[in-house]
């Protein structure tokens, strides 16, 4: 099956790998796309990236999705506690998104709240740094393929 | 009576007419500021259109509006939930502003919490799809005519 | 387009024009019924009003309703903080209601907890004065029209 | 000083030295009534008395005491705890309002939340049973010297 | 055992049978009454049946049971859920009540809160429509008869 | 009608009779079991009854029920607060259950929070003593002849 | 009836008459102490006075009143919201203790939380100016009398 | 890398393929944990799979864990909502756990509260359906690679 | 005195000793008993050990300790915070009961929300290691001497 | 061992054996400190005991006990409940400080939120009466013997 | 300008330099006091510094402070967050305070609640150590010269 | 020594000095800037400063900050209260920030909830108008001496 994939990170996760590398790990973003790209390469998947730290950006991004993509692998960032215009979005696209995180939030102290985008993903893979990302897609495709 | 009307329009809202029609009505946005417009025509009223996915845009429009408008139709979309900024622009534009909804934020189900900008508008209209921007300037333009 | 509606008002409406008319403006609620009357004269619309300050006499007149109006312009006064008696008559009328309110009630500080009405209203206009009640019959019988 | 004073009474209290005696005392209404007439006997004092089990009437008694009387001992019974209509009343009668209660509210365990008509009210006597309301009395009378 | 039995009704219960069949089946209040007493026909038991839309009403009708009354059925409707006047009436009656509800409050989506009235009844029927009528008055003179 | 009924009863409940009689009765539950099954001696109606301390052994006896019984008459005990996995083995059934109480829960001043039960229950009686399981097996067979 | 009562008061009350005197009133507590011997001068009352701002000194003086007071007339101040110590204290001399406010607690927006020590008096005064302390007292002895 | 992994199952997961096919697909247990070890066929894992209604059991099963296996795949069903009893046994464990859910517990209605394992577990996994299981372990056994 | 004591423990205690051995010291459960033997060696009492990780099985361990024993020393591990069945359980002994802890509750971060079985019990003891089992024993003792 | 021990005691615990002695005891806080002295007497233990109503006093005994003492028995009243300038006090002593109460806190109807003292002491015992003192300083004695 | 200050100083802070210094710097309280009189010294300003760990002693300086000082540097320790007592003192000074504390008490994690002071002070300066006073008093003092 | 630092405004602050000057002052943004530096005009220090209405330039501001700042003076405006995004970027700064704000957040009464940026800086100054800025200038300095 052919798709097309965006990969969309919101704000400061442009510092991943320079910031905190004990706690996040040491790829940059580019990195992780790369890993992406890389663990997909045998399937016909398209992936496209995206990162923004202007939440109206992010919104563009997925109303733009609509036209292009199959489906989203969604890093929001701090956004992902607040962003109702995000989880908006996310309904208007129609698209499959998959919530995504480098770590487990229910078990990292900074923690605040709950997620306002998870009502309306598919589902949710964190916890497992960069690789995080791999099995969202893993789980995106296995969707799309349904 | 002369007046400037700015008909200020948040996140998403640039999808109207296209995501979920069967819930928010056929109109695009540019159908519902015609029908704005039409519905003024015979009164002495300039309508100017703003629609960002930007929260800081919306902000830097209702610091412009200072200038040269005389209130404020505004749907603020999913920040009418937690914009605190945009509260605090409305507070600074010393104009009058009508908050404006398509659907009835109370009766929808995803209707959350309640709305952080309504504290500093004159009134609310909501429920009446895109007869509520009609309604809407009509109360703004009964209340400078006061 | 023919239509009856019921304009129904609660508690304490019956002083309006009377006390702190620096609030409530000076109308009265025979002047502003008159104003509605006036303001719909030109299209073929019946108007009743009834005041009360008794919950149960006003899910009487909701009840009522059924057996002649097209719709019905709702201020509840303070009852609409609290009476699920009345959220429940107008669930039974299976009339369009529009919940009114003379002052912008998220913005006054006298407003307490919300609306539990609202849920079972088509729609809310608030804010614009005894104006609010001309607005509300208009977004009705736009309802009504589509 | 001349005064005219409305002694008002809520819900159930008409049963006042039937049920539970034990906790309420053996004077009826009528009784009570009877020792604040005596009370002020010899002040130039008019008690009226009214009683209803009916919120809207209470509101009705209230509206009424404006264009007669020149303050309230207001007994709300159970409506002390969620009457916004009688709040209203009580700020629309724009006179001195004294909360009244036999026992104190704060001590016995079946009070729950707290008074909403308080806020509009100029002073609270409570727990020393029927001689609340000749404490009450004195009171207001005192208020009205002032 | 003889018995009288007072089946009160509260709120808009007066329109079962007429609004939403389809949730709260097609027998009219009148229909329950003659069920309830065709159910108690062959014990010596008198059922009289009281509704009304106005809170003190039902109030007195508690009052007034005291007088002649064994045991009360009550589904006091929308006012289960604020009404502490209504709680305090059925503690002045000192007669057994049964709280009693066609649907399953717990269940149903539109149920708010809880009970206020509960801990002062003796018991509960709830779910199974009509029939909870006939549970009810089951439940109450098997009481009477302990 | 033939049916078959499961009677099950949660923890500390085979010491009924036993503890705190004064409050709970002098019956056992072999006792209530028994005036069950005499109560519906002239129906068709097979009663099977299951007690046990452990949540998942009740969740197990749900899940046998599936196999032969047409309805579940409950009383969860202590775990009606809290077992989630209760509640998922009723919805799992696809069996109607009524939730069962001896005593009102609204009403004693253990009771803590709520039924997390009661949602997935087609009704609920509480507060009859013994004579709860007599009413409780009589709706739940009303509701199976329906 | 012979009685001694105690008059005591809390934090910042020896400021009274002197900081916002158009809010308290011009009265200095010694003023007030003094119109409270007067009030009860043609009676057989004994009135000692005691002010601390430290909420240990009150509770020495609440224990101290065991061996010689009939009844305290209490305004804690700002302690009323908080001392718990000051609660149990009241429950230690097994006196009656009247809460008494200058102002109506309920009414002023300073108010925060509630009463801690309400529970433990037999009643409250509030709103009546320096004249709350003149009814308390009345309140008092009247309770003595019973 | 050669690694042993428990697929641990509770309450009501049993019943999986044969409750509700329409929402958690037609599936059964052994399928999907067939469905995991043939998704690891090529990888030098043992897969061990337990399911248990009772609390306790699933504890000794996680307990017993410490002596044999490298890490846990836990879908603990309602249990994930307030056992603490788990929670403390998957620490005691000292294994990676990977919290798995069929669906989104963030987007079900039925969801309620949080997980109170999360803090415990190093990521979760859910909405993917019997796939969620597949990306659970392909994300433990990446975590036993580093 | 004679006197036997039922020394109870809860899920996870089994794994004393062994996990987190700094955090909750390298005695076993099995040292602990031992230790209470010895502690009460030179007194005529007799300890019996019971350790479940299934809650039902704790029930059924003190609904059986009626039948012999004097009083209970209980650790009940993580259902300390949640299970209202232990509760009701230990109310139905009618024996006393010393709530006893490792480490104290308060002080460490773990904690959750608060005990629900501490209503019923006699005292409570915590935060001296395997010595809190010694003092527990002790306090129980010297109660059952009064 | 040599060790220095502060008992220290809050406000109202003066009126041990005088106030409630039904409830707390006969002992007075003299009899109390007696028999902890005596319960100590074989052991090299030093106990000096303090009591004041005034809680910046309390600070101060805890502060000077920095000078002298080994550790700290505390029961604090109704200072548990709300005095975080007493737990700063604790904190700065880095003192092993035992929190002790007569009644369990837990159990008895007029506890209050909870301790909040408890975060920085090592442990507490309570329910017990005056016994529970000398478990304090057993357990005390215990830590420091480790 | 010349000006007089007073540096007031609650619970605890006596103490500063001799407990964790790692924390809290190793300047004592009397270190402080003098390095903000040489902070001042070229500028005509008079400092006196007032140390107390009792509530009631400190309301005692403030409102000492009413007849000599312009100005106060307040931290209230512990009492900042539950201190009524001291709230009205400091409104009844009516002198400007500038609320302050050595480390940033929204940054620590012991910090609970928030202060209940803070609505009657000028300002706050937190987060600086001992230099958190150099800048109140620089705060205060330019806040004079307004 | 020398620094280089960044005052960094965020939403609504470039209106200073034009909107409500009676309550914010006449100084303009500029103004303030330029009074900033004057402040260190004889300290070697290097002021930057930034203004944005949009969250995420406010976010690649500080991101920017990281290459050539030594600290950064922070008015997040009604950001303080909401914007996690800022509050991560703070936190990847790694460097000093200092809070700021033109009057006390704690006592304006349209103050809502708390700042979520506080943890992560390194102290707040709040309430001096312009000069807030100065002092927090100052306080960095020193932050940066140490």
């Amino acid at each position: 099956m052919a798709a097309r994939v965006l990969v969309l990170n919101g704000p400061n996760l442009n510092l991943l790998g320079i910031r905190e590398p004990e706690v996040y790990g040491r790829d940059t973003l580019d990195d992780i796309v790369q890993r992406v790209r890389g663990h997909v390469a045998d399937r016909d998947v398209e992936v496209r990236a995206v990162q923004s730290n202007v939440e109206g950006e992010l919104v563009d991004a997925l109303q733009d999705a609509r036209t292009w993509a199959d489906g989203v692998v969604l890093n929001a960032g701090a956004l992902t506690h607040y962003s109702y215009a995000l989880r908006d979005a996310i309904s208007a696209t129609e698209l499959p998104v998959v919530e995504t995180h480098l770590s487990n939030v229910h078990a990292r102290e900074e923690f605040r709240h709950t997620t306002v985008i998870g009502a309306v993903c598919i589902g949710v893979v964190a916890g497992f740094g960069a690789d995080s990302y791999l099995l969202a897609i893993d789980g995106l495709l296995r969707h799309l393929d349904r």
